[in-house]
């Protein structure tokens, strides 16, 4: 088969790679209908993670069931699945508790900028379908692998309800995700923080009421002018820098929450910022197959369509153009066909 | 007047002063009832905080109203009441959200360890009690000006609820009293950390239903080992020591919540780790203000009695040995009668 591989920081390609095939009872293989690159891809991409070996790249994908192992029974050859980017057993206390990311057996999905993949522990982890879907549907559905469920659980775990002021920390396709899924949560006033006019313009049309260009203690006084200088009840960390992390902080009102999904690099919270504040922060990578029934019934019945986050769509074979466009911010996500 | 007075690193002293007055039309003046030594008293007391210039001190109190300014309209002379460490005015949004101590119009309340004491935004500030109180019930009433609404801000901002695995950190009259909030709001399971026998004798009469003396890496894991390695839903970190952080943050489950209320000195988070597990952390100044009317209830009603945190009583002309008998950890917490 075709899979991605990154060999070194910029030398991304694709290659000739033996067949995946199911290894344990619990393996599904599948047949990725679409694939697509992901903003933490970009840290190993540009070295900031360190690559010691030929990596085989991707977690986001949905695709059609090509054969399951003995063990598997909530999955069968020929559903069209969608599921996480970290394999979870759907049976431990934290899987049970809707926090599949830390699950106690999880295992991590990698390779699937490719043509098929090998999912560990299918049956807490993939998610079908009602049916074949259109093939309109099938970018937001994958979005529901990793970035909408990740800007869903940002929300969620914010407190984002109905009537709700929100602040958007990234206007990346997760900071998009987030100002869609707060709308979708009934948030009355939602506030995209963002520079590029493009993707102003998506987190409008995603229901963002206010757009906040600049940034650090301007941007936060910004939202604390258009919030009756009070704050926001939920902010969305959707980058992962210290200084996203800060101006998120800063952003909300005492009692209210951040959820963090950015990947952290180099974030450090001072216990005393926090105290004095009274800012709750709650966050991590997102436990996104908890939320995958609802979101798949959300996006089958027309009533969000994350799918908007892909600016470009391009043959599997052009991913070295779709990293290298995702770098340069040409285009916010890159949607890949195998 | 009597007051207490700070002049530096361990010389404390009693003192003439001049009487307070009413300054503002929005000041009511006490005649302070009992009033006692907070642990956060200590770090000034210890030099950790600096002492700059002779420092009036205290801010936990009960007493009788002498006078009231013109503006006041919900207390009257002669009322039994019970005020906040921090002064609010009630009315900002910060306020009507439960987060008085974080009022736009805030004001500190210092030098309660005296005879007579000034408050300012009385009416935002102050509650009175049904009666005058029996003096039975006046340790109690006390420990609502501050300890004991601190720890239950921490076991509520942490989601204690019915059927809550509850862990606590830190032995001290904050700690005790979380122990005593967790199990008044329903938990099942309360693990107390403590390694002197006096205050795991006092946790256990509180609710505690696990005693773990171990501390660092042996605390986590025999807490771990406790709730079948899941970890506590909800643990109350009631030091502010990066350790006692750090111990709150790995004890708890993903998804759990860490509720601060220790006065952090030198906690720094590492966003990594709390991405890592998911944990949530909310904290800050207690707003013992929101939680007065229920509180007052509970302890006039005999439901709580978290009074029992005082091993030691003294006439406020003794209040050096107080600090020493706390700062040497003789006492939990010491109680002062001008």
């Amino acid at each position: 088969m075709r899979a991605t591989v990154l060999h070194a920081p910029r030398d991304i390609r694709i290659e000739e790679r033996d067949d995946p095939a199911i290894a344990e009872p619990t393996d599904a293989l599948l047949r990725i209908s679409a694939t697509c690159v992901c903003g933490s891809d970009l840290w190993p991409y540009r070295g900031i993670n360190d690559v010691s070996e030929p990596m085989p790249i991707g977690h986001e994908y949905v695709g059609v069931v090509e054969a399951v192992g003995d063990d598997v029974a909530t999955v069968r050859p020929g559903q069209f699945v969608i599921g996480s980017f970290v394999a979870s057993d759907g049976s431990c206390p934290h899987c049970r508790a809707g926090y599949q990311t830390a699950c106690m057996h999880r295992q991590p999905v990698l390779g699937a900028q490719a043509e098929l993949l090998r999912v560990p522990l299918a049956d807490g982890t993939l998610v079908s379908t009602p049916d074949q879907p259109a093939a309109e549907l099938i970018p937001s559905l994958l979005t529901l692998s990793d970035v909408m469920g990740t800007g869903w659980f940002a929300a969620v775990t914010a407190g984002v309800g109905p009537g709700s002021t929100v602040a958007v920390v990234g206007d990346g396709a997760v900071g998009l995700c987030g100002v869609l899924s707060a709308r979708q949560l009934g948030a009355e006033r939602i506030i995209a923080m963002s520079r590029h006019e493009a993707r102003q313009k998506l987190a409008l049309e995603f229901g963002a009421t206010d757009i906040v260009s600049e940034r650090g203690d301007d941007g936060v006084a910004r939202v604390k002018e258009l919030t009756g200088e009070v704050g926001a009840d939920a902010t969305l960390e959707c980058v992962g820098t210290d200084e996203a992390m800060r101006q998120a902080i800063r952003a909300t009102r005492p009692g209210g929450t951040v959820g963090f999904v950015g990947v952290p690099h180099g974030v450090r919270i001072g216990g005393e910022d926090l105290f004095r504040t009274h800012v709750g922060v709650r966050g991590g990578p997102a436990p996104v197959r908890h939320f995958l029934p609802e979101l798949i019934d959300l996006v089958w019945r027309g009533r969000i369509d994350p799918g908007k986050v892909f600016d470009l769509a391009l043959p599997l074979d052009e991913v070295a153009e779709a990293y290298r466009a995702m770098d340069e911010r040409r285009a916010v996500k890159a949607f890949l066909r195998p």
